[in-house]
Parts: C-alpha cells; structure tokens; sequence
C-alpha cells in the first residue's frame, strides 16, 4: 500500500495515522504541488481533482478523499461505531470539519506558515480568523461536556479534527483561549498509537 | 419529523428528498439567516453551527450536516451501498461536493442570484468560476464513461451533487460546456420522486 502525501499537511496525516492505527503497513510517497507532483498525468490518473492524500491499495486501486480513507480503514474497527445515531454523530464532525474548520484554520496555518506570505492575503486571513475562532468555539462548547466528539470513545470524528487543530498555533490561533479544545488535544495526543504532525518550522525548508 | 431549511438552498433540499425517497413524512419548518432564525438561541440549541438543515426526530434529536443526513437515512437502501469499496466511492463524492464544489458553486449562485449583489463580490466570483469549473470537469470526465458517480445506480452521492449543479445557471455555469454533466442531470431528474429546486427568481420577493 503507498500513500501519496505531503509531510506536513494535516489531511494526508489522517491517512498515515488510520493506517498505522489499523494496523496496515505503507510506503509514503512525497508529493510536490504542481505539474512536477499533484498536476503530473500519472497523478491526475490516480487522483483527477489532484489533490493529496491519495491511498493506492495494492491492486492498484486510488482512495481520495481524507475523511473518506478515514470512514474506509475505520469500518468494522472501534474507530468506527457500525450504525444508527453513534454513526451519524461521526460524520456530522467529519463534514464539519472539511466545511466549517479546515477551509479556515488549515489555510490560515498555509499561508502563514508554510508559504509565509500573510502580508498578500490579509482579508482571506482576517475571514480566517473569525471563521476559524468559530469553528473552535463549536467544538469547545461540545467538549465541555464530554471527553470525545462523538460518543463514548475516540472515533475517526477525534482524528479529523485533531489533523489541524493541533497545529492551530500556526494559523495564530491560541489555544489557551478554547481550554476544553486544548484538554482534548491532550488526550487525543496521549492515545496509543498517536504520531503529531511536528512544526512546520522543522518541515520546511528556511526561508533564504 | 421537521425540517428546519430554507427554500431554495441545496443543503435543504438533501434533506427534504432523503426524507421523501425513503419514505418518511416531515413538516418544513422555514427558517431565516440570522437573529431571528439561524442564530436565535432556540436554533442554536438544534445547531450550535448556525446553519439550516436540522432533521428533529420525532423524539427530538437532532440532526445537522447536509450529507450526513443524506447518510443517516439511506443507510440500509439502494441509496448507499452497505460497505467495501462502492460505500467508500459514495464518500469521496459527498466530501468532494462540500469542499471542492459546494463552496464555489452554491457560493457563487448565492451571491448572483440570492443576494443579486455580484458587484460587490468580484474577486470571489472570479474564484468560484475557476474552482466551480474545475469541479464540473471533474464530473464531466467521471460521467462521460459511466452513467451514476459511484457505482451501477443512483445513490447519495448523485443526490448530493445534483442539488446546486441543476440550478447552476443560477451561479454563471452554462451546463452546455459539461455535455455529460447535463445529461445526467436529465437523469437524475427524471428518477422517481426527484422533486427538483425551483428557480430561485420564483421564489425569492422580487428586488424593489
């Protein structure tokens, strides 16, 4: 099994972690933005929205789709409940996540700090901010109350959201202003088998 | 059962049309952006993220997220697939209609044809018609070689794309230039119990 990503990025995090923590092995095929990478013709046969990440099963097969590879290596795994409203609660986060949290704080974290040019983008960054700031202000309202977004255990719906929200310090979003967010960072961190995606200070290379 | 949605809005209409293709009676409950609806605290109770469709259960949970909801009610119908890798391709297309399509399109007929403010919108507009292009393409190639997008019927996965992309002459994107596009929008219009969105010129008061 390979999958192609980008070190760094918190959607091709997901796919690396769920396979680790189901117990798949994998190559990881670093994967650059562009015609040389996700704009090639070998990629865009694997993937035609070109996108990282893509999983490509040993058949040949290509998953698209973080939150889709998620739901794939999750199913019949406790990461996972089977059915009815345990479920619903699952996907309800994942479709919050890639609408109303990703598109805010993981782009806020991209053109802050990895193309470190905030200067060119600062209404798309001040409508990050807000957005951002609610996205986290619903998810401290819910974890106020209970350990875990959907359920009674960890769930895929934790790892979704933990992909960006662990590394919201570098969208300039502090943490300390959400408390139970940053608890449940903590305890989502803690779980066996949990990997954090390093700063992208030690990613990237330095700015010449 | 009750709908909290807005006339005309695509998420809505997810929810009306699960609920009427499986069967399920439900009041509609019309509700407004803002104070008095989406952000009344009654509402915010139903939603903490402030936004239409809400399904209320006859026991009065709730249920947010258009194609969760589209998950939630197809499960155990020839609209989703149970498992394995047909299930997964009707993931990718949901995920793939509220991140790469959804946002450019819906967005795009919402400013033009909504607010009727496209003057005050341009840079965004200008955006929404790349992106909302890129993603017709990508269903163009997916359905010039098959008839549904995931699988060998119709599913949630085309309900969910058919919401904003048969009133996307409302947002600027002439159907003509995606030939497989239009002809399968004819055919998901032409299934069972699809109902389809008016115009919005039909349903919106007109500008003064």
């Amino acid at each position: 099994m390979r999958i192609y990503g980008m070190n760094g990025s918190g959607n091709c995090w997901k796919a690396a972690q769920i396979l680790s923590l189901t117990g798949h092995a994998f190559e990881w095929v670093e994967t650059v933005s562009g015609a040389a990478g996700t704009r090639s013709p070998d990629f865009l046969a694997l993937n035609p929205i070109g996108k990282v990440p893509v999983v490509v099963l040993d058949d040949g097969t290509a998953l698209r789709e973080s939150n889709a590879i998620l739901l794939h290596f999750a199913e019949g795994t406790p990461w996972l409940p089977q059915s009815g409203l345990r479920r619903t609660r699952v996907h309800e986060w994942l479709f919050f996540e890639q609408y109303s949290h990703e598109p805010y704080i993981a782009v806020a974290r991209y053109l802050k700090s990895w193309l470190r040019q905030p200067h060119l983008h600062e209404a798309r960054l001040a409508d990050c901010a807000t957005r951002g700031a609610a996205a986290l202000d619903v998810m401290e309202q819910h974890l106020a109350g209970q350990p875990w977004l959907a359920g009674e255990g960890a769930t895929i719906a934790d790892l979704a959201l933990f992909a960006y929200t662990h590394r919201a310090e570098e969208a300039d979003f502090d943490l300390a202003r959400w408390p139970a967010v940053l608890a449940w960072v903590e305890r989502v961190a803690a779980l066996p088998g949990i990997s954090v995606i390093p700063p992208l200070a030690e990613i990237l290379p330095r700015a010449s």
